[in-house]
């Protein structure tokens, strides 16, 4: 052990001195072996995840993890490290939900969850018979002569044959997030949703879901069902249309409570004022412990700038990671964050995201005009040892969504997706299922590209030129 | 359910009438969207995995898997599917091992598993002191004198920076396979290797070692240790070099036994005579259930010519599923395979194996020459939509190995490698580590790459032109 801190002592030395006369290859290579055989991504993703837990904003466990990361960042050395204070939605899950449904007289028990945001049922629970339907359209077909009293269940699978796990995601979760909002309107009881999962098993999936305008007598307990149970509650319906359903759950809405963006920033020694933000949220949902939705985007993004200076890299940009509060059921962070650079006029070039779970990266999907996607082309090469061949034009992350300008560049890691929806909000994202070794090449892929946008910059666009995004 | 059949048997149709005027890429979306929605290798690898388990060489298992995968094959429709005879070693672990050392009197135990064809120890087990070295060129200046009588301890971690896990593995082999032989030679009793194995975890990991010509008097009993208990141990030795270390173990090689290759074609329509191989092997170690190593390379094989059926392709060429045994401790099924086909003077133009685990798939491996690697450059771009981007010269897989010719491709799948050795040769390589669409993305790759060879051929190179490999 002596030995191996004596070798990255000397790397460091070594890349301090000579870091500008290093080629870019050189200073990617020194990047991914530091991540690799002295990465902290994993340790910190260990407390936050066992000794924390889920991090639902508004919690407890919120809190502790504002206050932990906080510290960690403090020790890292950092010119500064501050919270941003910003007031977020509390919700939360009381008991454990129970649902069953009836045939014959025999109780079939399900697993349910409450979905975040949704109301609770009376304390006796809601029995109803059942109306299953694959989407918005089946449901204004049959009308509210026929939803009226029932319990809409939505039934539309992820489409399989998707490679992008999230395209099949964005396929369905409609269902989930505006399922209650719409079969309220006809007068439905109560709402179940199978659960957001390419995988059959026994996960129910929450998530957030809102009721948009709806009068407080149309909102209506919507709660998810596991893709197995979902089987087989809709194969029950083939058999018997009127059987009947009950669920139970005791969730509540509280008022707003005060929490916090974590934030810490390297000062940059030649372009101070450009600032480039890589972060992940810090909140989570309930059922598991976050730990790759998205403890993994957080911890990648706190190595990101300890990475940098490990490898000897002083930025001459200001280099901020940021961890944003609340992505999940109101992305009040975000929206703060963004105001606050905003009204402070600061340029922000670049935001990197890590929101897409702690597997293998694959790349980065861009949002970006066609000079500086460009200027990203021209890097791949470097990132081919690596095995990072995903550069595509994109999305990039909820969280620095509100940050995009006409001449900035937004981006997000790109993991390989296919386990990631086994468990995103599931109680089965948990610590184990994230490798130390994928989770450590994301930090140094993210570490990457951030040293190199902090070296090149981005390209101005003259205000004539169109932009073509 | 009925639904999903109708359009299936739709798409099926389509393609039979259709198939011939189809785009490549036509034909590449067809294979994929049949192996995610309607894939068959999850289901044999639950069978193989939890019906069956561990298929060590002449083991029980290993018979019942050689029945159970030509019955599955016999299934398919196939133009022929038979048995091809080779004799196996024979060896069992016995009673499960143990060790432990002794600190002023306290034993600590820790975990050990017998390597592959290492012998027993005496049934008292052997105590000894212990020598730690990294590599044999320690072990060399170390010599007889300080060797002799003594348990060798190999304690050479896995480099955690290099990207390909399987480089690691390569840069570390060598105590495992012949830690035994080089001990031997100096008189050590007792051989225990760090287990390859990436993560630090309990794990003990087995696989073959070898005593080479050593006199049956210089054989001593080797075992893997797992990567936590190697560190305890090693920090153990540097505050008290003389502790005692004790281990049993009561494995046992028994004579040869009758076992077999499986084997199923489809024969070509247009050049029977040119074959085309696709494999896996069929044994495993006895630890876990081998879901991984190789269990996912011989479910993914199967469905290469279940996935060509049932997209409508009618093969050129003979296409062969070949299901190798004893690839983990001899290669006899490989090196019959080969015998057998030079013998009847079978041109086989291209061999795929698929022995990296059923992680995601990246690309494949190529050896090859030039004017066929070249070809196959050309197809990168049909796999762009399914992130198949790895396409590079290198080593194929062990039981194609023996197939290579001057003028023939062979390749290997490259899955992803980073939680290979997680799992490799352990007993936690069981069927719940293995994705479904992981496994299903990575038979549509290979059929993908067997319907491309099959269409296009490969191309003789005349005798004269000097082959660069």
């Amino acid at each position: 052990m002596k030995v191996k801190l004596l070798l990255l002592s000397f790397i460091t030395i070594l890349c301090n001195f000579n870091l500008n006369s290093q080629s870019d290859e050189d200073v990617l290579k020194t990047i991914y072996t530091v991540s690799l055989t002295n990465g902290q991504s994993y340790n910190w993703l260990d407390y936050l995840s066992n000794e924390i837990g889920g991090r639902l904003s508004g919690s407890k466990n919120a809190e502790l993890a504002v206050q932990y990361t906080k510290a960690e960042l403090e020790k890292l050395g950092l010119d500064q490290v501050w919270l941003q204070p910003v007031m977020v939605p509390k919700w939360e899950r009381g008991e454990k939900e129970m649902a069953y449904f009836e045939v014959s007289g025999i109780a079939n028990q399900v697993n349910i969850c409450a979905l975040g945001g949704s109301i609770a049922t009376t304390e006796d629970g809601i029995s109803a018979s059942v109306i299953e339907v694959k989407n918005f359209e089946e449901l204004a077909a049959l009308g509210k002569n026929k939803i009226k009293g029932k319990i809409v269940f939505y039934n539309r699978a992820m489409q399989a044959d998707l490679i992008s796990t999230f395209n099949a995601y964005g396929g369905c979760v409609d269902q989930r997030y505006a399922g209650a909002l719409e079969a309220g309107k006809y007068g439905a009881v109560g709402v179940i949703v199978r659960s957001m999962n390419l995988r059959q098993d026994d996960y129910p999936h929450t998530g957030s879901m809102s009721y948009g305008e709806l009068t407080l007598e149309q909102r209506i307990p919507s709660a998810a069902i596991s893709t197995n149970d979902a089987d087989v509650l809709s194969k029950a319906l083939k058999q018997n249309e009127n059987l009947l359903f009950y669920f139970k759950q005791s969730c509540k809405q509280f008022d707003d409570v005060q929490s916090y963006n974590v934030i810490g920033e390297i000062t940059g020694n030649e372009f101070p004022n450009e600032y480039i933000v890589v972060g992940g949220h810090l909140d989570s949902w309930d059922l598991g412990d976050g730990a790759h939705d998205d403890g993994a985007g957080v911890v990648q993004s706190m190595d990101v700038l300890r990475l940098l200076k490990e490898s000897g890299i002083k930025p001459k940009r200001s280099i901020r990671v940021v961890l944003f509060m609340n992505e999940e059921n109101g992305l009040r962070g975000a929206t703060e964050y963004a105001k606050v650079a905003k009204e402070k006029n600061e340029n922000h070039i670049f935001a990197l995201e890590s929101d897409s779970g702690g597997f293998t990266p694959r790349g980065f999907s861009f949002a970006a005009n066609d000079t500086n996607f460009n200027q990203v082309l021209g890097w791949k090469a470097l990132f081919k040892p690596y095995l990072i061949h995903y550069f595509e034009k994109g999305g990039s992350g909820a969280d620095v969504g509100p940050l995009k300008s006409e001449t900035n560049v937004l981006a997000g890691l790109r993991p390989d997706s296919q386990r990631y929806f086994d468990h995103h909000h599931a109680s089965n994202d948990t610590f184990e299922h994230v490798n130390k070794r994928e989770l450590e090449l994301g930090a140094a892929t993210m570490t990457a590209l951030v040293f190199l946008f902090d070296k090149y910059g981005v390209n101005p666009v003259p205000k004539s030129t169109k932009i073509k995004n």
